[in-house]
């Protein structure tokens, strides 16, 4: 065990490798929001699908020209971590470090790497066996393709829309774009089923693409199940046989009610959820040796 | 002089009146750029229009619902910071402060406030007797009135049209909306006048609403000008007899060129600048005591 090894069992956030919960208030990350960040589970000290989410941290540096810290750095700070808090949640944060004032990004920029780890969510198991209660936001998402799909730190429109509800039964609001669509979740990507084919909405003018969702495609293909990504009205989600919700940490939610419809725990959405849940826990064994 | 003041003379910033450079990896400012903040130029130890600063914040912390700390203790802390860095730019930011994983605001939240002193910036005088030139660029603003005219710590969006050139020439700028109307500059709002009017993009549906934009608002009553907020095409800018930027650190910067085009720094533009001069003057001297 060596020294940052060692301090890392009374800390739960590394920041460039140290464990500390500090970070400067001139990091671009604290002054506008300038990075990106990734969310997993993290059970019997191995992070679910690891390179997955660390490639998709790197798909999005490159979209923000944020440089990339290794992903070997990225790997053996989530093993410290997850090995010292063998159950929880893990977030992998990125930014493009301490800048001065003003927009214009720092040259070279020197990325701060936070890993934090949280506790493990208390949702009740029913609401992956029974399905939960989602409900549309108001508060819309706006357009912009130079963004879509990147999981950047720029959230004060998921934030907003949280805060629409306290807790009570909803467990998700749902985001129209402000043209109207369907686009996902607060904090999960949405998928339709309908006569056996899965739809989902088209994430390039705005949304998160989540490692999940991407999964979900490729489960598609192995199940054999069409799967088309296009824009989704309102209306659709009520006509659909079936619908679930997905993000990394809670895998695969059934939605069972929307705005008062009830709909069934279906079989595509069982098939889906059982196929992820041997593919992660084989990657995932798979990625830890 | 008390332990604080003491300490301020040796930092520059002060997190919660502390004198610290660091914040909470946990704090939402941080995760997801919830937050405010304003920017004025500190002169011979006073702070241009702060009561005007201080009246946005709380205006935009409403906006976000983050609950806003009180102006006495802001007006304090620029005070001291005033007193012992007496030229520079004052940057305060106010964040929902620290709070666990997810989007859910934290109840109650207890904001976090950062004050920090920056060098003043080494721009020529000749871009106030001359103008500036500035270009259009391709990163687009989305739109989305529930954020529209608040200054909030999600910047994305002009962090990346910022990035996309190097300073040489051009000190600004200028953003369309995704509908392609053109908004302001990455860092001023626009202005520009027509036969004796003066003409500015409306920010009902996204953009920045500056407080020295309405200082214009209020140069323009007082001489005599009319002022429209509409919305204004690119083709627009060129027809134009003059044109101008604003923000509290430059207050007036005269466009002289866009994309090869060039403009005169005209008499409107001259009687608006003096103005603002003079009445930035008074209010801060007054407010100062």
């Amino acid at each position: 065990m060596d020294e940052i090894e060692r301090r890392v069992v009374s800390g739960t956030i590394l920041v460039n490798g140290e464990p500390t919960s500090c970070v400067s208030a001139l990091d671009r990350g604290f002054q506008y929001g300038d990075g990106v960040f990734t969310t997993l589970p993290v059970c019997r000290g191995r992070p679910a699908v690891l390179p997955r989410h660390l490639a998709r941290l790197e798909r999005d540096c490159q979209r923000l020209a944020i440089p990339f810290p290794t992903r070997d750095a990225l790997a053996r700070e989530s093993r410290l971590l997850s090995e010292a808090y063998p159950d929880g949640v893990l977030k992998i944060q990125i930014t493009r470090g301490v800048g001065g004032r003003g927009y214009r990004p720092p040259e070279p920029a020197l990325p701060t790497r936070v890993l934090s780890m949280h506790p493990p969510p208390d949702y009740p198991p029913e609401l992956w066996t029974e399905g939960v209660e989602v409900r549309f936001c108001r508060f819309r998402l706006g357009i912009n393709p130079g963004l879509a799909g990147v999981k950047h730190s720029n959230r004060l429109e998921q934030i907003l829309a949280r805060a629409e509800w306290s807790l009570g039964d909803i467990r998700e609001g749902l985001m129209l774009d402000t043209d109207g669509h369907v686009t996902e979740g607060t904090m999960t990507n949405l998928f339709l089923e309908k006569s056996g084919a899965l739809i989902t909405p088209k994430l390039d003018l705005c949304g998160v693409a989540g490692v999940m969702r991407a999964l979900v495609f490729e489960a598609a293909g192995e199940l054999g199940l069409a799967v088309e990504e296009t824009r989704v009205l309102p209306d659709q989600l009520y006509a659909a046989d079936e619908l679930f919700l997905t993000n990394s940490v809670v895998g695969v939610w059934p939605v069972r009610r929307i705005e008062g419809q009830t709909f069934p725990v279906g079989p595509v959405t069982r098939e889906v959820s059982r196929w992820l849940a041997v593919r992660i826990q084989e990657e995932s064994a798979a990625a830890w040796g």
